[in-house]
């Protein structure tokens, strides 16, 4: 028979066993997270009909989209869950009670040019809170605490979720005199980490049609920082000029008081006036979450409250806020740093029972038992010498062999091997188990580390 | 703005959301479950290389698959997982621990013509052991356990696992000097529960080349029924004639005979001669899974033992044994005769919060203070009457509503309302969370019923 080369699209991630476990830790952990705050999963078709998708139309977007024909339809492969949570709700709109809050991971799909780090299946995972026709600005304090208890899940400290109200840009550019020009202002301050001060202050002058004095104005406002309180004094002297900007410092008061409330200590939060997020539709609070020790990630976790989620397929106003982790992206990313914890298990099985008598039936019963107890067990069925066996065990990772000979089986016992130390116990059944589990709970590690394994 | 009417393509499954929550239920029975016999999740890409999803060729694969070209590329989404984790074992081939097994449930696409029950979007659930040249029988024995523990964790009692082993087959075909015939005879007898004897009898004569008294002796054979036991004694009447038929009753005796130590009840479980799985490339044990209150089903976990998982990627011969269940058409069957339990919470949220104070920090507090108990608690943040409120909760299906008003405030205390029985409480804290939390795992039960609800 021919062969045929097996390979893998370029841009597709697949894992090996060991590290997809750490992906699935992450995917557990994101699930268990949005799910203890109340958004409910939901799971959207990958192919819609590609006017659907396309319906807010744009560039880039149709460009990169997987769009084909099968029989007389026109479908496309989605390209975020924004657009198919728009669908979702104004179709399903009598049947939700809103706020509808769902959480969605899943993959999406961008016909980009492959390069490292780029993908064209990643996972998103996203939450988004849907207002009909209202949307408590309560519901924007409370983002950052969803990120807060995510990236303390992975096991970080070192992080922060920076924010920022576009109101209080829109209004600081309408005093300015600059309104008709605010968004794009707004995407050129926006790169202000990237390409510093003086390159914004010129890209202002030379491409926003904004004046010298004007700009200075501008850099003078991004450059206010500091702790919550210090900021929003110096916002305070910029109030009572225009109603837009002043709605945006009230929001972001909302926000920033009751953090302590929601549990999101003050260093892991900061306001962050350069922040818009490109996005046009994003009109209150915006969202970006940066690893402090590792900047050059970028922006982790993003979003931000909007006002008209699902225009394009229903007549009415349905504001919402949400977030969205780049899932596939900050993995690979992790991982090439090494800040993945190579300590935690990412075996299949906790346990390995290896059968060494001729009839494996008592093999077979012990394996059952110690799943029954909670563990993962795997029953090595194979007729392999002893050394083998072990080294398939070793090879998978596998925190215990368990062995089970002639003479344990006269004794009602098992022994028990501990790969890593190499020690070995003999124990009853309930009590391998309970040994095992406990060694194991102890063994519990933050699945991201602070700084990578190999420095 | 021109308003596009949203929809969601004929033949792809999108639940409202307390459907969802019953399909994750059953999602996360099925990773615990493979888990804990030590499979590792695998996630390969829904897109692959169109030459190597298509190496098989075959005629209806190639007319249902989603096909089409991306640049220079002729890409294809996939419409299983076997041809995906052929590919994956062959290209990550030296990276793999052999025995080498996996759990995969994932989305498949097939563009069949649309109708009730039928797909074009839709999970399959599956596991696989591979071996490496060889693979010991007893990974076919350890199968129906697999299956057995799913189905009991989805809350039946009233399934079986059915058995046969292609190898008694072939081996009985060639007794009979039908060797070149058999896989069509195979594919004939296997519709004998669908089309009953007498239409077999004269399928077989008239299609398949099969002499009166030929297909008597195979209705007879096929006929052999009842406990493993008795079946296995009528086997033994035909054995010492032929060594394919003969390894494969030693193989069936390992499978059965090993039944009890996995701890499955010979209720649940039956040898059916007459199931042969119609796909060629089984080589050994088959098996089939049946709802007996539902035969119409049809089998709702099927799969085998084969010789070559890879051959068309990989000069190296790969043994294994698998299962899939196809979860959507499942999911859509058991909803529509009424089988999934109604009475399990399907809310996105245990408790919902309500503050009745006009600051919302001591409502926050308590809020993270449940989700701290381990709670799925939503804070309701909407400006709403109390009525309102209380409403949204009730739509939601939330178990709990919770109050916090300035009388509890003041009493450090917090207001309990079961939303079902009515009742209401004032608890600490605390003691609400272990209320609530006592409540909801006194409600545990069957995701799956055995009898309509509805009957």
């Amino acid at each position: 028979m021919e062969i045929i080369r097996p390979r893998t699209l370029p841009g597709f991630m697949e894992l090996l066993p060991a590290k997809q476990a750490q992906f699935e830790k992450m995917l557990e952990i994101l699930r268990s997270t949005y799910a203890s705050f109340g958004f409910a999963p939901l799971d959207t078709p990958v192919i819609e009909d590609a006017q659907i998708l396309l319906a807010k139309g744009g560039g880039e977007t149709e460009k990169q989209i997987y769009r084909f024909q099968k029989g007389d339809s026109d479908l496309a492969l989605r390209f975020d869950l924004t657009v198919p949570l728009a669908k979702y709700v104004a179709l399903h709109y009598n049947d939700l009670a809103f706020p509808f809050r769902r959480y969605q991971i899943s993959k999406v799909y961008r016909g980009e040019r492959p390069q490292r780090g780029r993908f064209r299946e990643f996972y998103q995972a996203d939450i988004d809170i849907i207002g009909d026709g209202k949307l408590d600005v309560l519901n924007e304090a409370e983002i950052p605490a969803v990120i807060y208890r995510i990236f303390r899940a992975f096991g970080l400290t070192r992080f922060q979720v920076r924010v920022n109200n576009r109101k209080i840009l829109t209004g600081f550019y309408e005093m300015l005199g600059l309104a008709a020009q605010s968004a794009e202002i707004m995407r050129t301050v926006d790169k202000l980490d990237k390409i510093g001060a003086e390159k914004v202050r010129l890209l202002l002058t030379e491409d926003c049609g904004v004046e010298p004095n004007q700009a200075e104005e501008i850099l003078r406002f991004i450059s206010i920082s500091g702790a919550n309180s210090v900021v929003l004094a110096a916002l305070g002297a910029y109030q009572g000029k225009n109603e837009c900007f002043d709605l945006g410092v009230s929001e972001l008061k909302t926000v920033t008081e009751n953090l302590a409330a929601f549990g999101v200590p003050e260093e892991n939060f900061a306001i962050d006036l350069t922040i818009a997020r490109g996005l046009d539709y994003y009109t209150g609070t915006v969202y970006e979450t940066t690893l402090l020790d590792h900047p050059e990630i970028g922006s982790v976790c993003s979003g931000g409250r909007y006002d008209n989620l699902a225009s394009h397929y229903i007549d009415k106003p349905l504001p919402g806020v949400g977030i969205s982790i780049g899932l596939t992206r900050l993995f690979y990313v992790l991982d090439e740093q090494g800040l993945l914890n190579p300590s935690l298990c990412t075996a299949p099985a906790d346990a390995l029972v290896l059968p060494m008598t001729a009839d494996p039936a008592p093999a077979i019963v012990l394996a059952e038992q110690l799943r029954g107890a909670g563990l993962r067990v795997q029953l090595y069925a194979e007729q392999k010498k002893f050394k083998q066996k072990l080294s398939y065990a070793d090879k998978l990772g596998a925190p215990f062999a368990v062995l089970l000979g002639e003479d344990e089986l006269a004794e009602g016992l098992c022994s028990v091997k501990d790969m890593r130390s190499g020690v070995q116990k003999k124990l009853a059944p309930a009590e391998a188990a309970a040994y095992m589990r406990s060694v194991l709970a102890a063994e519990q590690g933050a699945l991201i580390l602070e700084q990578s394994h190999g420095e």
